[in-house]
């Protein structure tokens, strides 16, 4: 069964829900833009159950193109099986009999959270171009309202990886009295020089295509959308996320099919095969406008903004702390998880960093959590 | 003054010559692919003079974007200063009071060399779309025909770096009794994964741009050629370049402008307008069918192709060899040359290794030349 979202120009968030949950909040939501949003719907996902006095609660946020999804098969609602799967459910490393997980689709996403393919409320078309700037801590102010309706004043512990250890982070320093502790895993304080030029090539590869029409390409037919630039955006993402040890080891310099491979500039190799592949994968199941105005969001990120500097924000930390990095990580490298922790432990903060041992690059808090599980199990079993 | 190319989508080199001279092959050049060109031209420039016995003569090999200036100012025909303006000329570490230098345009390539932008000597239309895939070894029977006619039959030495480095091994294994030692530096004996991924992205960028028109885009309009797509794909190779420190160190988060970065998503991080005017620079200076069929030369690059593999192609090569990396290197990663160095040494081959401590990235054997000049100055008096 294949329950991707249709490749389409005027693609929304419309289809039936599946296990997510939708509250739509009852106030605006003011942004770090000065503007406000009005009629702001948080998708979201609930596993376990909330204890009597809801000390077990688990907020788990999502990477770039996640969404609430941590666990269970592709579903109505959500195209992907969860991405923490393997280790998130009862019994898992992240035991669902003794923690409320929860998980909310990003602001600005499009997996059912409102976003730029959302319907406007003053004149029910497409935000599109309309759709502010947001940043990482506005999405926690939308994961904030959650919190309030689900009763959980102070979580036990919230976890993410790359953009999700960003919204982690922002938690802890924006309210730092609604968490007892954090796991911030393969993520950064700030985005560095050269992650903001990997995101801004993806924008720029998607605002140069002209489908994508200055943002306003909902009216456009099945198919014809921005499709090319999201493609070659997420193509230019995919190298970033892995390695070349194992894109060597996995395709070396085979070409695709038997052919001459000096007959024409078309002839691919397996290695071309492979980041088209997870381009027009990408592009069945996500707008670009939400690629956009995430990405935007993780370049914006600085912990430190409008809060005198990265180290006086990191002072408003104060809660137990495990980072994990990732050794073969280009992206997020090990040393921004290191510097998590040793700003933390310079100030006697309980922080510990556990490096990751694997080849894969960025995604192996998404691929080996054999590695991930055992440490978050025993993290959220000590704090 | 601006000696740049103009930016058209018709254009072609065929701008005054400057310090450039040309060499028109009496014969057909037959490819690696099996196509044959006909009336191939050779741009060219030396410096020095060619000794008695033609045994002072040194080659160098220009890389992807790079053209035949290896020294001297901007001047009309060849837009760029010299790649190794301080490395190369009398009494320099190259001294061209000792050694004769030559320096050809590649092959495909836009700076008066046979390219897809020439014209077809059936029609006298450009070639665009009928320019065959060239390889490395292509390059460099081009390159042997110039030596033949400047009467050298041994190069006392052949250097290049990243795609110079690949026209130097496969010298050295396709002609191994017209080199006497050889200098690869920053490059590799096969393109891995990774490379051509990189590689493949870039092209990919050009090639859905809607103004490259499936590579016959020369009739257009002054300014109206496939520039968005070649200034992309340039963005992607110049972080590649380049490091994340020198990112960091340089551009940090730094805004454009003064404004309140959060106002719009086209609000740039100076890192973005680095990157922006890497791809504009490029755009006008060099053609974008020559940009896709050298890239395609280099992902192809396999000294191994044909020979039985690498070990048996590297087995060709018996000079002394100077092979340098760059510890900062994500494109070229140093192993590469460490591999290289390995490969010889275990059949006694006389190699070395240096390794050029520099944070500049790949680019650092165009930046760094005071710690690439010197190993070179005494490679050459020492062979």
């Amino acid at each position: 069964m294949n329950h991707a979202v249709p490749v389409s120009g005027a693609w929304r968030p419309t289809d039936p829900v599946g296990h997510r949950q939708f509250l739509s909040l009852d106030r605006k939501l003011a942004l770090d833009s000065g503007q406000v949003l009005d009629g702001v719907v948080v998708a979201y996902e609930t596993w376990g159950t909330l204890n009597a006095d809801a000390s077990n609660a688990v907020l788990m946020c999502h990477a770039w193109t996640g969404d609430s999804h941590v666990a269970g098969p592709a579903d109505l609602g959500h195209p992907t099986p969860g991405w923490w799967e393997s280790a998130v459910g009862p019994g898992l490393a992240i035991d669902t009999n003794e923690w409320f997980v929860v998980c909310t689709n990003v602001l600005g996403g499009c997996q059912g959270t409102t976003g730029p393919a959302s319907l406007h409320p003053d004149d029910g078309k497409p935000y599109g171009s309309r759709f502010p700037v947001i940043t990482i801590r506005d999405m926690v102010r939308a994961q904030v309202r959650l919190a309030d309706h689900l009763g959980i004043g102070r979580w036990h512990s919230i976890i993410g990886g790359s953009m999700g250890g960003m919204q982690v982070l922002e938690w802890a320093t924006t309210y730092p009295d609604r968490v007892s502790s954090i796991a911030p895993i393969a993520t950064c304080a700030q985005a560095s020089a050269q992650q903001i030029a990997w995101g801004s090539i993806g924008r720029r590869a998607i605002m140069t295509d002209p489908k994508w029409r200055g943002g306003d390409y909902y009216d456009a037919a099945p198919g014809d959308g921005p499709h090319e630039g999201l493609s070659t955006a997420r193509m230019v993402a995919q190298v970033t996320f892995r390695s070349d040890n194992v894109f060597t080891e996995r395709f070396g310099r085979q070409i695709v099919g038997s052919d001459n491979a000096l007959k024409s500039i078309d002839q691919k190799f397996e290695v071309e095969r492979y980041l088209e592949y997870h381009g027009d994968k990408l592009v069945r199941r996500f707008d670009a406008n939400s690629y956009l105005v995430i990405g935007k969001a993780m370049d914006l990120h600085d912990i430190g903004r409008g809060r005198g500097g990265l180290e006086a924000a990191m002072a408003r930390i104060n809660v137990p702390t495990l980072t994990l990095g990732i050794h073969s990580d280009m992206l997020y490298p090990a040393y921004q998880q290191i510097q998590i922790r040793d700003l933390l432990v310079s100030r006697g903060v309980p922080a510990e960093y556990i490096e990751i041992d694997s080849p894969h690059g960025h995604d192996s808090f998404l691929i080996d959590l054999d590695q991930v599980g055992p440490p978050l199990r025993h993290f959220l079993a000590n704090v």
